[in-house]
């Protein structure tokens, strides 16, 4: 019998929200909503309206809304965007250590009702909470994954894009490390339909553009005053998503469990990697510019100290 | 030359904000998503962040936030989706007054830079709010929409397609009159793959199917606790846009301005139409039962009433 | 692990192909296309030409030409198109010996190397080769289903919707009994927007809707003048295979195995199913007027008049 | 008021009438088909059978075929694939100026019906008759285009993603220069996941994958035995008009006129292009390799014999 998939999300806030509603207009799968008790209701409510839409989309899935994990029982996926964001008077630690508490409860109820599923982890600082996870999870190391270059790679196509008057379709950016001030943009393997970014920019704009990326979210942050972006987020998690539920062997960056790659143990990096069926099938190393190893030591570096934290904090 | 369609998006809050980026990840236009000068930075926020998801969805389209009307100038379609929500201690008809006053002051500034545009209206009470920018743009009626019928046929497939599960695809519900509690489905004109519901279903399953619908924002509004329905309503109005857009000629619900269909006058009332690429290209009449017609007498009335507040303000 | 889906496809004629390609194009699984060792290097060149539009076409699947069952292994569908056309001096009972032999042959193939596999059959005379497929299979009922209505439909619906012009999403036309002249359509069951068709146009017009629809196959081999339909009919194969891969519980027209449903036995005729995940879910029984049954009694004996001639040559 | 676009396509053989097919799916516009008057009927019959293929498909575009270029008045693109293929005897310049006069005769008759059109050039030769349909239109350069790197470059990465059993969405090759044997393929301009091809394989691998696609075109025609490939070059001609009909402004690689571009004059090469509205925008000029300056020399001057044979007739 040809079952439809089932896709779970954690967090029903703005991006595990909006998410949901892009997986659920895909027709990818069917979709549970999960939020904790305190938002059971709103949790519902949100569902119930994507659900409402569905029809006019014309797709065929279940969304359904819930604080209920046994509802997310034999997930083929599952996407975790649960956590807090920072509040005044919160110092960095207590933020990580926060989230850290809600990503190792989270994952411990995921696993315990899909132990065969494949993580895909957003919560913040990303890195981090990866580690989390996969520390929490058991799993193998395939089968738990941070977003984070996807989105980073968007933001520098986009401002590509519009700096050149050409498709989106047709720029290729390339971003290593952490998400963040100290993601490693290798600006030498980006093009333009195939022709070497550094050919049709100068090297000044290119600059402009690799720092607008750097701090592509707190642009957004700034912007919105209250809360930060959603939407390309949303779209990159769908894409991974998809690349894994169609078993697409997608060449994208991902946050990947090193066991030496690139020199790193024991530690999650945005690194390219290959992602279908089995979700981490393959890191792909390549060779760096010693001024790029430097820089992606630098964002090892930072990550290590989050990770630190989290485990000091147990 | 080519050029792609301009659609503007008055009022970025949920449903605007969600309509924009439906619209965008479906590639039909450049999207120019609007609200007043105090929300100018969030608009920007939100758009910029859509307009970083395009790579990823593979969609070239420009999505702009703004606070200025200028940028919305010669748009093929404007969706006005702006208004406030009732608040504690406001009686309905400063809410209708206040919406009137918004959706008057947009409408002008919409009709200044696209004179030849078409206007979908989704503020709230819709069928007087698109009788007031009729009014006020001016437009031939043909030109001035409101969206009801849509939504409130989705929801009704959406409960039966559950009911029966069945695909959302094969459930074709009928709805007339006013958005709301005074609405008038039609079920003998309700089908499940072509066979009428009321061999499929018992009459008290259906009336309950009914009794949801007419309370279905109301469902909506109760869950979240705090706001109103957005993914339904957006997909609604990314419906009746693509139908214009590509001059599809869809037979679809919509709040048309009648001049002597079904016996009314000077009145914008839920009907069957056929959308195009004119805007409404045919208002179809169908005969009715006398209950049937009882009941439509009641929802034009109850449009009738609201539309007299905002006339007698003036 | 998440695994493609995988189709098969036998007979690599035009609808064949046209199917595989359609399949391929919406990313609904890996396909093998498959005919007779003589034509083993065209299949494979068809198969490779598809293949080689992916890129362009943004969709992962594998696309092979064969000779060999073997590549068909554990597919999950297989679409039978095989079978000869009818050719000068030709009977009709030679044809209908010749194609039952192939579509046995077929079946045999496929059963042995995807015993749990749904099959959905084209050959002609298509309700004859859907018992053939049956019978030799050995698979229960719902997992072996002819097409037949989908197209019938398809085509009533292109006619109405050309003369009302309107969109072809809105018109619902309505099928029963067998493919070709003793096809039995329920007009009464037909709507454009959810309006029965006859409010809409006279019985006159309908009439040689209906008729145009009857001898929609022979209007195009008319026009062809070498060859028959195929594009319509790959399209119907692809809604069907998409409704059944996709769980999606569609209700649609289907050559289905009756056993007692509308009084008959032992018989393959279109009728109103539910196809999903499992093939075909339910058969949905409506009530006939005196004169539709007796339409349906006439089909229903051409079924078996066919089905005798198969049965008789063993 | 909102007009569908129109698309006419000359030509209503495999690749003709494939394009035809993904075109009326995609909802890009309605399709003239046009052939022969003698082939009247049959493109008649191949323009309905696509038709009823739209209401199973939900797309809203007329499809007609015709022999009368009145038929095409006003398209906004024009896709010209008429020709004939080699025939056992011919001598290669016997080809040439056949369909030299099929190019020429045609793009009279488009051009008097769709003076403002944009015309893409399939016709074989192909770089040779988009010379001479350029000439014939008196068009501005930027509304006459040769389609062929898209299809290699299909192919090139076809082959690379099953090479390395990635997806074909992440590898980017890159040709230059004439169609077929004299193509100049840029393998240091090829990526897979923005990673260099070099870096990946070996080169002596990536000499076969250069080979093979050199000689696409003939390994198609060897396996089908009787025709040449028409699933792939329908795909490539329809990126391209989606690429002009959305100004989607996608780099791309196209059979250009060349005015002093890469050193030569009055000439149609494949070049990277950018691609929209307007036709071809933009002529994106690379730095060259020695070798590959050579190697293009090459193309220009094959495709410069086959304009000699082309005017010398006249």
């Amino acid at each position: 019998m040809l079952k439809r998939r089932k896709i779970s999300v954690i967090g029903a806030g703005f991006t595990g929200a909006t998410t949901a509603f892009m997986l659920a207009q895909r027709e990818l799968g069917d979709i549970v909503l999960v939020d904790i008790p305190q938002l059971e209701n709103p949790t519902k409510g949100k569902a119930l309206d994507m659900a409402e839409a569905m029809p006019v989309v014309g797709s065929d899935v279940h969304v359904i809304g819930t604080a209920s994990y046994e509802d997310t029982a034999n997930s083929d996926l599952v996407i975790i965007t649960a956590g807090v964001a920072r509040k005044p008077g919160m110092s960095r630690d207590d933020l990580v250590n926060t989230n850290a508490g809600i990503v190792r409860s989270v994952t411990e109820q995921v696993v315990k009702f899909s132990p065969n599923t494949i993580i895909i982890v957003l919560s913040n600082p990303v890195d981090a909470m990866t580690y989390v996870a996969y520390k929490t999870s058991g799993f193998p190391k395939e089968r738990v994954i941070g977003q984070a270059g996807v989105l980073d790679t968007a933001r520098f196509n986009t401002f590509v894009a519009e700096e050149l008057s050409v498709s989106v379709e047709d720029v290729s950016g390339f971003v290593l490390g952490v998400h963040g001030d100290d993601m490693v943009p290798l600006v030498r393997y980006s093009y333009v339909g195939g022709i070497p970014l550094e050919k049709l920019l100068p090297k000044s704009r290119i600059d402009e553009i690799v720092q607008r990326t750097r701090t592509g979210g707190g642009e957004i942050v700034n912007l919105l005053g209250n809360g930060s972006a959603y939407y390309a987020p949303a779209a990159s998690l769908t894409q991974m998503a998809e690349a894994i539920l169609k078993d697409k062997r997608r060449v994208l960056p991902a946050i990947a469990y090193l066991q030496g790659e690139y020199g790193y143990n024991d530690l999650f990096l945005g690194v390219p990697t290959i992602l279908g069926g089995h979700g981490i099938e393959k890191i792909i190393e390549i060779d760096l510019l010693p001024e790029e190893k430097e820089a992606l030591d630098k964002s090892a570096q930072s990550v290590r100290n989050v990770i630190q934290v989290v485990t000091a904090a147990r």
